[in-house]
């Protein structure tokens, strides 16, 4: 199995998945700004979505580039992961549906947090196949923006069902730290992680 | 006609099967526990679809990559196989919409007969291509997997309607028989068949 | 502009429009067969489609493996005949939900027409890009098949309205003869339009 | 992160917009003529925003052909310009829908301003990218016909709430515009702008 079959079947399910996405956002009947403004929380959760799977994507082809083979359990490691991010159009349906109140709130979160350990355990089977030169293992050298990430994800569910607004603001946090490619605030704000 | 076109064509099919699933698990209305709970069902048959369509993807490649030529037969006999694959996110709705009862169960174990039926037509295809020195059909032995699964499937279909648990237990048995690449388990199992 | 990437995205268009036809055939609110037989002409119409879609995206990838260039004009007539095909998941919903009654029947020929018309007005556009020396227009000949599928769709529009079942029995007959490679049953057949 | 990997994710997303957009056409409950009429309509704006999406991918394709490396701000504004893009099949329905009445007509024309923005700033993230010798800085020259666009498009949004149906001549005139490769009518008309 070549690295670049890989590759191009997961960026098909990625292009597809932040391309349905949108299809939660329902057609309204009526054509009143009233009919609109209801959307908004939708649309607003779609952005969200939109730009974690923008991140997963961008970092997934980085991570691949690093990979000279593909093994079996780097395959189903890239399926596990391709799994909890196709959940993604349902969690961000329902989170912006209702306003990110508690439960969807949490479920956002969950499937984030699943994913970004699916992340994590992919990154693990392409070091395991690489072997110890692995150029991988020493790009992400103590890879503090994965864990801390893992930790947020973790704090934004538990705080989910008291504070939901809370949870959603560490979401924007978290996608915000990928997005920003400002190495300082990145440093300065993880470095309490570890 | 290209094997690479044929492989990219299988992969875009495959990778919108995979994911257009998730859309029959729909956004419920309300956002408490009790309005997420009845999905759960829902959610279980798409994560063991999810397996089967990972599965076959894999599997379709490593048959491809043996493959020199593509031959009209092979075009149609993978298009076939596609067919019976692209019904699965039916089967699996129907079936977790109504928690494996007895015909959505047996519906499920027909799709994936005939997909799995639909899959030997492609390797014989391929075989029949390459010549008496076909690498594939000294890969694949006496394909006593492959035939398995077709036998385990009938046997599903067949206690379907009268104990509709079962069937979905060998559903799930032949789903972990594909993904565990324990061979001593499988050699054990599969001996019985022969 | 690159023959591959034009390929590559009409094999996605095509890719999405095979797969997601199934999305008309809704999964129904009960397990009983009572529930499931209403789907059967659905199905059989989705049968017919995807194999007309098959069969424009073996012949789409044929013609283009003649092509060296592609021009302006050949781009947006293989944009002209992706629109007429994206229209055959609403086509086929549509006949197949009213078991191919008189409009519904007529608009699903008048897609397919306005398809084979669009395939032919790409061929000439491939054939003009080429120049005198044109390999397709060589290995067509006089497109027999070609002109008598568009003849054999204006006959089906034709009598739907008064036979629909004509109709569909024509479009069944003009899917035959793309798919069986037997020569002298084509040639006997369409030597009658010449 | 190569170029060619940047095209396929891009053409995956887009090949998908291009095809979803036909779901908004439900398939009327009802085989007569009454039935079908009422989405004359829906498929106008379709065949419009078809229309709009065939263009961008042909344009999207010209430019990044003159790319030589992908930065991380050329990704991004890559991934925003598809944002805007993938909400054409909601603007488009709910337009088609309200037969381009006023609100839905403005938010048409919003979507449109803001991806040919978004084009524009992709356009300036690979001209950065590429430095002083930049190809593509010399292939736009002054870019009157980008820049002409945002403004007709403006244009369109300031008149969408008393005058509707000039807001909608104004689209299907930009659109025209880009697909008429008559430069003569393109400069008559652009030189006004500037």
């Amino acid at each position: 199995m070549g690295k670049s079959r890989l590759e191009a079947f997961s960026d098909g399910v990625i292009a597809i998945i932040i391309t349905i996405m949108v299809l939660e956002m329902k057609v309204p009947h009526g054509d009143s700004l009233a009919h609109l403004t209801p959307l908004l929380p939708i649309f607003l959760s779609y952005v969200l979505s939109f730009v974690y799977i923008g991140i997963y994507w961008n970092n997934h082809h980085h991570m691949l580039h690093t990979a000279k083979r593909v093994t079996a359990p780097v395959l189903w490691a890239n399926l596990h992961l391709l799994f909890w991010l196709s959940l993604m159009p349902f969690t961000t349906g329902w989170a912006g549906e209702n306003h990110f109140s508690a439960l969807p709130a949490m479920l956002y979160g969950v499937d984030l947090l699943m994913a970004s350990i699916a992340y994590w355990l992919l990154q693990n089977a392409i070091i395991a196949s690489e072997g110890p030169d692995s150029l991988l293992r020493s790009a992400i050298g103590k890879d503090i923006k994965g864990k801390g990430s893992i930790v947020l994800y973790g704090a934004a569910i538990a705080v989910a069902l008291p504070v939901p607004w809370l949870s959603l603001a560490i979401y924007v946090l978290v996608a915000l730290l990928w997005l920003i490619p400002d190495k300082r605030i990145e440093n300065a704000l993880l470095s309490e992680e570890t």
